[in-house]
């Protein structure tokens, strides 16, 4: 099975950012891990900060990977656009936050991902990325 | 590690409601299996379509658990009693729905519990459970 | 045809809270001249001023009634759990209320139940159960 | 007893649009079905698609009607003039919907009528129409 | 000074509705002693219950009126159209409501007409017809 | 009669504001023009910029006056306290406004006066404040 | 190919107000005009203030017409009853604005008709017409 | 004087839950202060986390009780069904809060049981409880 | 303990208006009774209906009080800078209403005062003044 | 005369996603007829999943275009920024939308185009780009 | 050039509360350093908490000053008196808040006085007030 | 100090749009008398119309500025992500507007960087950036 992690706006900082609260390790390296742990999975990455960008991985995913692990960061709660992206591509998507959106500013209650995905992971820090994993591997046939 | 799985109103009808679309599995057979899954995880179960039941049982769970799943069902979106509860209680409480909560109604993106939940799991059906298990196995030291 | 009529929260004191407005009936003597006017009809009768129970009630009501009159008092408004359990039996659920909800107070405008309900009686007083079964009598086979 | 129906827009398509559903039964048919079956109560119809002839229709039966059914249609979301209009006559006013306004659009929510009616029936097809002359014939005295 | 009274839905009934509360003068018997107290007034009259017609005859006052005093009932609330009326006539529309209606239901707190009156007298009963009239006598030229 | 004329914040600008669209008149100018068209009835005058200062008057106004005409300004839209003073006297207070207010901002269409105000008069311009007195002269007996 | 085109309030005055904006053609020269560019298509025209009228012409034209253009003036924004209309009927309607109601006041931005119209244009002046002839030339087999 | 103390949801960890903020005293351990307090009172208790047990108290306390303290917990803002239980008993009920609901989230500004009780007393901490009962005490005859 | 009582806006009239509800007393002569049932605290008391002054009131008792208790009246409801003026001494500030606040129009149940008051005590006529004594001389250290 | 069709996030995929619905032809093969079809116009054509580079194409066509048609797909709900750039530049900019935006979801009604476009064409497929063109050649001369 | 400084509510407290955040500096003392940076301007200094006190100032400063530097407090968010009193007088109003409005409570995110202001400055702290000196000295002729 | 000038979308029309309102002047003009004017200042620019360059630029500034203004344009009232840019990095960014955004269209009144920004100046055209460096220069230790 081949997945694409996207990360999205400011998800580059990772690592550098105040690293008592997200620890010193960089999604790069946390990457690393992954792949180690879930060998029988082809995990590619990409990240970017340019809306249209993410768009443009998404439209390429659907034709050489078998599923999508999207956070989107802020575009999240403002992108109809990208929104329309996952809508459009045949895949699964399963949407990623590291904070709890949902125990956030009100503004972050809104998702234009979820309505189109496979189910949504919030708030358990890069674990949510594991789990994401674990259902792919796990997950019936056929996008759910 | 001890686990309690909390299911809130009309849960108990799975798998005799509507087959072909959550299969004829019932949440006891289904238990069964994540017991032999997560041999070093006592899990409990309890159900209850009363609102005040779910809350005693988060109360009992404070004393004798080291992690909640709960699923509120209905009550999620419109509990401030039951989210108080998760407030009150010092153990990680996972939320997990089987549908995609921000995929359906507009009254069903409210949650009062994701305030205070470890994190959200929203709309992989029943492998939730497992994703929440592999969670809480997987979980650093403290309430996150 | 058994037909069970559930009543929610408050609708116990019938007959004993002003009864210059409500008459000095109670529910029961009510129910008393239902069963002589209905004789076709098996009436069962259900109050509980508990949501959850009245979520039971209609659980059970799935499995040995052929239909279910419904006035779910002040939870009609707020319950979306009740709503969700409405959704979930087969058999035709009819929404009455003595008073009319849409001629008072804003938050009683809303019902969590008539998404889901074959229709709704509102305003009639007692009467509106007697319309409720005179509907079921005559209704068109299926569910409405 | 002398009892005005009065039907608003569009219901004189009844019976030619989409007979799958409605029937082929124009309002015709079934008005002397039920003038038939309720051999006690002399039957008046007026339908009309301009909101202000159906006011008129309301000032002309205060004078010579004992009681009406109105089923206003597109204007009972809109029409303040037409709830007014209700307000001011002093025979009781039964409000009928064929489908059940409360599980449609939300625009069909709202009803300018309740407020004035004596009660509302929706969503059991032109049996509601029965129900209302089951209302009139068994009503106390008085307008409620 | 040729002025119109443009009276809208509901209003024919003056005199004849709780005259205890509204006196038992009809808008007739009222409009002989207005133009008895304006003689230098030419006062016409119209009143409709439909809203194009109230429309129409907004129409036809720009031709042969210098002057138009509107009480559009319901309507003001809600008629986009009828504002748009009162918009594309180039003669002064005075807008009157016999009761005051900032202080009643918030619906009728909202105006379509008030935008393009040259302004608004509310609450004061018939004699607000009077106080219109009184200001078109002594207006400054040209349309405020 | 004896009636007193409350103008509020910044009425105390007219005539040296934008006199091409006001006038050069200043209010005290207007003032003696009125005095000398209703010669039947003393008019006395109060401006201020104060919100509380305003409320003495009408309190003060209560024991030595037989009306209020009130222009309270800006604070029409925001003052519960003002609406509260209008609402604790017992002779009529007639609102005006210069502008119509209900053309205007969206937040001047609010008026925490009208509740209790026998009527409003707006958009007339100075010629405001004379109808205000015509309809004192001219209304019934009693506070309408 | 038979096409009705059906115009709202106001736009009888087309031609006759504010010549410099909209030209000093009335809609019934510009019909002539478009009956020259459109030989192959049979026009037919009717106006109305009332919108009930409005609503019998749909109807109408169900069973004479192949196509209906819709300018519905200020009914758009507000007719709950004109939108059922046009959903009731099984000929395509093109909804047609002379101005941009999206760029006007809030209250325009709401369409009732547009959930049941093949497509908008607006903003385009008396050139939407013909877009609309243009449209309905081209339109591909069935219903859009 | 018979005085029924009734405490909602999450109260039963009073003393147990963060004991530096809420005191290491138990309700019942301040009950029996309350009760040395206040001799004249016979007070009596109660503390659910069901609303319907909740609403079953209040009942039963109209035929015993001379007076109700209520602290509904979370089910004071979300409760339609408790509210409506105030309303139905004669006796009277003062609200209480610990903390103070209208100094914390939006959500709990809104009381469904203000609008039936005597008064409401919020943010004192327990000291509530004996202001409720001093009020009691101290109020005039009859239901305020 | 000096404790200054504060009175906003109309509460000057108490006595004066409506005795039938509100008593024949005067603030001054409950006043009178409160220092004679409170002799350990020395009460001062101020009344103002410029809400200004009020603010002044309350920076002046900063220096020279150890408590407040402010009915600030309508001010209440509108004025973020009395509620900043009480966020920005340090004495305990006890809020009180006359009447229920939260059972009366909308625009009263939001306060600025609350979010930085020690506690609210509305609905309990003037005994609600003795409620707020009955706190300040039984609350513990600090500032609650 | 030249003009630029741009097309925003996601219309890359025409012809390619649900040939079903949207036909198997792509957006490259269907210009080719358009410029078959118009061969008076020289038509241009940029797409881009980019917000910014939507913005910097339409800056770039103030210089080197006649107009502009512009379907910004999703960004068109959301995007201020590209709104502000079809302000900026002084050529006509039609807007287009093959779906009708004011039939689906909520948030798809809102367009911060439309403001400062010549006018919407939305609804009618592919078709709308041809009745731009359309509009182009037969509007009158300057920005409409 | 003659500038005054206007500060509103609660602003005579700088210096005296909470020094450990805005410094023990009163803002005369402050006034003292800026009328030493800036020899150039008369400094004129008024601060009130009264509302129309401040709008008194205002009008003042029209005829005696050359700009006016507002810093009107809690007063900004609510007071359309103060904002109309910005907009009545002709000399440039330079609106400044020490701590950034923007990011603070939702109700202080709205300004009366923006709308009619040269400009806002806000959330630099008393720095404030020299930028919009500095702004001051630097602007072009004309209100901006 | 090295401070870093971040332009958003449609920012490099400056100079060529409307300059009888902005001026003649380009911004690389203005920025060439900044730089004159404050020497002591390494002053860098960048623009660009995509946001997520934008958040690009800020990434790269934490690390080789000491402070950053910026004029995010349209992108200030709709990206959260740039908006999370900000909060991420720990320089102080200075928001600059050149017109009054809270004087414009309720859509701009939001910021979704003043949540995070040392300040917001608005309003003041071009000299707006001059007061950020006014600021930079004169500000305190630390990020305020």
């Amino acid at each position: 099975m081949r997945v694409l992690i996207v990360n999205g706006p400011n998800l580059n900082l990772l690592g550098e950012r105040q690293p008592e609260i997200y620890g010193a390790q960089s999604f790069e390296e946390f990457l690393q891990e992954l792949r180690e742990k879930f060998r029988g999975i082809q995990i590619a990455y990409y990240q970017s900060n340019v809306e249209g960008e993410l768009i443009n991985a998404l439209h390429a995913a659907r034709l050489n990977q078998d599923a999508v692990i999207l956070n989107a960061g802020g575009y999240t709660h403002t992108s109809v656009a990208l929104g329309d992206a996952v809508a459009a591509i045949s895949i699964p998507v399963v949407e990623v936050h590291i904070s709890n959106i949902l125990a956030r500013e009100e503004f972050r209650h809104k998702s234009f991902i979820s309505q189109h995905a496979a189910g949504i992971i919030s708030g358990f820090g890069l674990i949510g990325y594991e789990l994401a994993l674990n259902y792919l591997e796990r997950r019936p046939n056929g996008r759910q």
